[in-house]
Order: C-alpha cells, then structure tokens, then sequence
C-alpha cells in the first residue's frame, strides 16, 4: 500500500509549544534513549542497554501455556479485568515475595504495566510540585524521569560499596526539612543496583528502616532484580521487617521477561487503595492477557530452576566483564564487582568525562551511559554504567577492548593538551557533600 | 499455603492522609466501580457495565496465532520494544483508521495501554491544575476521572440527537475565556456516544470543526466505538478533515477484546514526541506481547467479517432493548434509539432521580449507572445510561421489566407522598444552560 502523507519533518515548528502543561518541560529524551537507535546498531557492542538477556526461555512452553490459556480461560484472558490486577496472580506473586521474607496478603498488592508505572503511581498519588524525593547517588534512571514528569524535586544520598550511606540519608533529610520542603518518600534500590551494582548491607538496612521509622518517612523499595544473586540467598527485604512504611516494588522483567510489561506494588492498606484508583484512572485495569499468561507461566514451567540458569548466564557475563576490565583498563580507573544483577559502575581516571567521550566511543564501536543520566544534579560525569547483560562473554570483552583504546586516547590527549573536556560538570551545584562515584 | 496475615479493615485509618498529592483528593470511587460488586452477582441483570461481548471471537484461531508468535518470534515478543509501539502494529492501525477516512502516517501514532492510557497521556501533557477541557454533556465517565485526577476543570456543553451543540460549544468557550481560565482541549466522542448514544451528524463535525479552529482549540476525538455502527458506513472521522488540530484516539477492546489493552493516539507530529516521552515515563514501553498478538491477529485473521459479526450481534440486542422499553415503558420516560455502539440514554418521568433509586433497583435484581456519573458537575440525576452489550436478548428484556416495576413503584410513592428523593441534585450548580438530557 502507498502511503500518500510523508514523514514530517521533525525540525518544524511546534505550533503547541505555549499549551503544553508545566510538567511537559521536565519530560526530555533521556541519555539512554539517545543512545538507542546507535547502539542497536549491529556492529555496536552495546553495554548500554538494561534488557535482559531472555534467549533461555523455553518456547514450546511458553507458547504451550498461553495456547492452553486461550483454549481454556480466553474470554476472561481477553476481557477487562480488575483495575488491582489478576487475583491469582496476587496470590502467586506473595509466593514469590516470600523468598525475600516478606509475608503478604495478596489484597495488598496492585499489578501494573511493569514496575515503571507502579514507580509512576505512587508519585501520582504521593507528590506534589516541589516535593522532594530522596534518592541514593546515583539512582534509576527511569525512576528520576518520573519524579521529573511529577515535578518532585531529587535530593541525592550518597551511597559506599555497602548501598546507601546512613549518615548521609541522615543529612539530607535534615537538609530538606531545614529548607522547608516535604519529604514524600526515600527511593531506594536495595538489591544488584541499577547503576551501581551494590547491595544493601544487612546492618544498613536496619539502620535505614530505623531512620526512616523515627523520621517518618515512607520508604519506596524497587526490587527488580532481587532475584538475580550469584552467590547468595536472596537478600531480606527492606518490607519483611517494616509493613506499615515500606511499599514493594516487583517485576517480572528480569525473572521471566519484560514483554508482558507484568510488575507490581505492595503497600499498605490505605496507600493500596489510592494506588488502585490510579490505576483506574491511568489504564482502567492492566492487561488481563499478560497477566493470565505469567500466571500461566508460574504455574507451569519450573521458573525458579529457569531463574537459576538466568542467574548462572549473567554470572559468567558478570564474570568475563570483570575480568576483562582487570587484563585492559588502565590505571586510574575503578569499578566495583556485583555480586548480582546486571550492572558494573566504571569511575575514569581523573579528568575525564564520560558524557564528552561518549561520541568519541561511539565512532569505536561500543556504547555505554554515562553516569550523569543516574544524577538529578549534572554530577557522575566522571563514570559510566557498564551492563554486561545482554551481550555474550566474547562480545563484552571485546566491547571493554574498544573502551580500552578510548579511554586510552584521551588520555594521551589529556597528557599532550591538558584537561580536554573541562572538569566534570556539576560538581560545584550538586546538593550533598562528596558523593563517592568510586564504588568499588 | 495458610496467609498468616489476615486481611485488614477497610475502616482502619489511613495514617498517609495528610501526605497524598493534591490531585489524589479528586481520585475517588467512582459510581460504576461501586456497582461492579453489585451487578456481577449472577441473579442481577446488569444494564450497567460497558464490557463488549468477545463470546464470539474464535479461540482456536486466537490461540493458534499467538502459539504461533511464541514460537516463531518468542523473543522479540517477551522484550522490550519501542516506547510509541511495535512498528507493524502503527502500520496496520492506519489501515483500520483508513475506513474513516484518515490518511495518517505510522510515525505519528503512539500505542497506549487502551485508549484510556491515551486519555491519561494527553491530559498528562496539556493540563495544569485549573486548565480547562470542554466535555458533551454527559461525556465518558473514564475521561472525566482522568481530567479530575490532573485537575483540570470540565466544562459542559450540550448535547441533543445530533451530537454536540455548536452553539452551546460558542457559548462555553466564550464563558470560559471571559472567565480567563485557559482551555486545553475539546473531548469529543463524535460516533455512538458513551453513554448518550447519539453520532454527531456530519454538518455539525464540519461546524465544530470550524469553531475550534477559529478558536484555535485543539480537539480530542475519542473513537472507541466508531466501527460498530448498526447501518451504515462508518462516520467520517473529525481527524480526516483535520490533521493539526486533532488528537484521534482509538481502541482495539471494542473491535477485537480489551485484555490485551491497546489502543492508541494519533497525534500532531510535536504532540506525538511528547505522548512518546510520556510513555516512556509512565512504562517505559507498552507490552510488545499484548502489541504483536494484536498485529497477529489482524494479520491472519478476517479482523472485519468478525466485527461485521459484532455489529449484528449488537444490533440485535439494541432491538431487544428497545422494543422492550417502548413494550413497558410507562409514559413519561424518554430515550433515544442508537444507530451503534452500546448505550442508550434513558430519562426518568420528572422528579425521579436516577441515583436515589438505584438501591432499589440492585434490589430488584437489575443494575444501571446513574447519569449523574456522566457530568462533572451533579446535573443527570434524572436520567440513567442502559448498555445492552453483554446481557442476551432475553436478560435484557427482563432486565427492563424489572426497572419498569422500580420506576412504577417510584411514580406510585411519587403520587402518594410527592416529590421522594428531591428534585435532581445539582441542577443549581451546573455550568451550562439547558442541558438537554433528553436525546431521543
């Protein structure tokens, strides 16, 4: 068929540019997503991305389930559901919580279109222009675009090789309260951090959850790859000891796959309800076939051995990016080693900028994001997120050997003409005191 | 598996109360959602609710796609994919919009999670607090919960069988200007109006098209229901005459089965690159399986010889309704005969209200949604929306005999004892004159 309208040109004008609402200027193309159409580039090794890697998956399962789905229960499966999500799946998803010791009661919980928009309800419910979220240094990439969109403001915490700092949690809710503002809620990501790669330590939790009890704040916990350890049981979660201030956020993106767009929030009772009304409001109900098919899947397939061979795959990704950057990365850079999830966080030896390179890294054929996208305050241009998920052994490797030869030229041009990108930038407006980029 | 937590009481105060955003005041339970306990109950026949009947849809044939899909493209179905939609889907959603007479170009349609997503997005983008949307009078519940959740303040302006009132539209924008309050946007439903039924006649869309650009006010026409006309040919769409100054919504639920939620926008092409960061905000993608099971759908499929099935099916059970009000109806009650969609707009004998009867009626086994649901304002109290989708012919029928005896027993105790339940509520507060709640 011939289209007979042309692509318009994305240059011209936009005659609605003075109607859209205020919120409308806090949502611009993230760094990430500029970096998409390059880095989807077949002879790019993307080290950029965060999907994970769902070639294991048995198909014939798969798709045997959601046909029996069809045949079986494809009225209710095609129809509208309940705007809180599937009941059965709220049951089977308190199972699945409960490997991280949390003890739930599935009318508690509300599915949504995958964790990002129970990241979005919650701050439709909680904020208001000028609320402050704190957020660890550096946090979600996606996370601070909703509290953007919402016009919340972000006050970053520092964060160490053990998660979250609580002396600096301490100051910067001293900090934000001297100035006069709310705090709605704490914004943290306990477990395999998306980008710094580290845990929350046993010991910080409890001091955390202490903190956030006597200063009476609402802790927003996203766990999406809670899961996804190399070595060890699952980490307690923040909302096994704290029911009343915490509010859960799971997935299914990363233990089975993010296609279904199937996540969820467990909150408390009162909170719950509100979060249901938004999701009235926001989608009438979410995808009653998605939601049946992962219901499908739980009950079906043995998940949590196919969990374990995702957790063994990104292991020796994990692996082969670790010990490539040990055999190739000059001195004077530094990184930390996950013990989960998908993401290793690079600081670059001083003077260079991460966010300047970019391009530069780009022309060699390898993509990564650059540590000021997981800032609300300009700072991380020092490092960058390396994800070591999708790409296989050979490719990271030879990913982190492009990288290599970058860093390396520019630190022969630092050498010959000086500092080549100016300092980092936002080091002088960022709003806490010496966050530690350097987490390993 | 035992709960150890039990469930709590709803009735347990919610220590958050203070903390809730502004905008979270103005998310409440909505009439409809109050009734679904009620009228799901299988000895209650429910005039009430606006899901289609999917009886028909061939599972085998569902099925046998989407196994299809798994398997043959499993992986790109279960990942991420764009935030504006899968590429092939935006493609055949201009040919579907292609029999209303828009000429489009994939790249300025968004897919959202149902067009109630789309709904959310537009208003997310355009509207600060205390802007204003103009609405028929009474317009889609939905919509309405959407506009007070970001809110935005509606306006009203009349309705009658042939649609929207251009003059009654003059009328509430110079109002509102002259208020100096800023309108965003006109929502329109143009084609069998939920809940009034009526189609804008073609001389109107030509007339309210000339009103708003005149006014330089941009129009959001929602089509869910546009292809499930009784007689004719679909109506032409306003956006087919109208490129820049129409946001065009569509759905699937209607036409295939709303499980799946996709719908879509199709936008100006500045107001496109917005919904798209939206998006990316709210979900970062919509789900590519719900998208390509659609797609596969649409493209194995006779997708129009099925909704040529609907509309009969429809069509019967629009006959079945009216033959039993003009059958049973007493005298005094007015309503109008829709040529599509799923509703008729039923005005009570004068001083019966629609709302205060209800309990009555759940009581007698039949449910309905009061008109008041449908204004923004309290006005409809004496008018009710009947949806004859789902029931059979036979249920519908006796769902009208039950409500004829509640309205008998109403007009008797009327007679008695004089007005009940008050004159209707809200015809003091209104924003608008004369509403014609009478569309017949």
């Amino acid at each position: 068929m011939t289209r007979e309208v042309q692509p318009r040109s994305a240059t011209r004008l936009d005659s609605y540019v003075d109607r859209y609402a205020a919120r409308t200027k806090g949502m611009t193309a993230s760094e990430i997503r500029a970096l998409f159409a390059v880095a989807s580039r077949p002879e790019v090794v993307s080290l950029a991305g965060g999907m994970p890697n769902i070639s294991g998956l048995p198909l014939d399962v798969v798709g045997g389930a959601i046909y029996d789905l069809v045949r079986t229960n494809g009225p209710a499966a095609m129809q509208y559901g309940s705007g809180q999500g599937d009941p059965t799946l709220r049951d089977q998803i308190c199972d699945v919580m409960r490997l991280e010791g949390i003890d739930a009661h599935p009318d508690d919980v509300v599915v949504t279109v995958g964790s990002q928009q129970a990241v979005d309800l919650v701050t439709r419910i909680f904020c208001d222009p000028g609320d402050v979220v704190i957020c660890e240094a550096p946090s979600y990439v996606g996370a601070l675009g909703v509290f953007r969109a919402y016009q919340a403001d972000v006050v970053h915490a520092e964060m160490d090789e053990h998660g979250l700092v609580p002396d600096a949690l301490r100051q910067a809710i001293a900090a934000v309260r001297a100035s006069g503002r709310r705090i709605k809620f704490l914004y943290t990501i306990p477990n395999y951090h998306n980008p710094a790669g580290v845990s929350m330590a046993p010991q910080r939790r409890a001091e955390v959850l202490e903190i956030c009890r006597e200063a009476d704040i609402l802790i927003l916990e996203d766990n999406p790859y809670g899961l996804l350890g190399f070595d060890d049981e699952p980490h307690r979660a923040l909302r096994a000891d704290e029911a009343e201030g915490v509010i859960y956020l799971g997935s299914f993106s990363k233990t089975f796959a993010p296609g279904f767009r199937v996540g969820w929030a467990l909150a408390p009772h009162a909170v719950r309800e509100k979060l249901v009304l938004a999701q009235e409001s926001a989608t009438l109900c979410p995808p009653s076939f998605s939601q049946m098919a992962v219901s499908s899947y739980l009950a079906n397939h043995d998940w949590q051995g196919q969990v374990k061979q995702f957790r063994e795959m990104y292991r020796e990704r994990r692996d082969a990016m670790i010990s490539a950057l040990e055999d190739l990365m000059p001195a004077g850079a530094r990184w930390n080693v996950p013990d989960g999830g998908f993401y290793v966080w690079l600081t670059l030896p001083h003077g260079l900028d991460a966010k300047a390179m970019l391009p530069r890294a780009v022309t060699a054929r390898v993509a990564y994001v650059p540590g000021t996208a997981f800032f609300a305050d300009g700072f991380g241009a020092q490092s960058m997120r390396l994800s070591y998920c999708y790409p296989t052994p050979e490719r990271i490797r030879e990913g982190v050997r492009r990288l290599v030869g970058v860093i390396e030229e520019e630190l022969e041009l630092r050498e010959t003409f000086g500092t080549i990108a100016g300092e980092p930038h936002g080091s002088v407006e960022r709003g806490y005191e010496s966050p530690n980029t350097d987490l390993s």
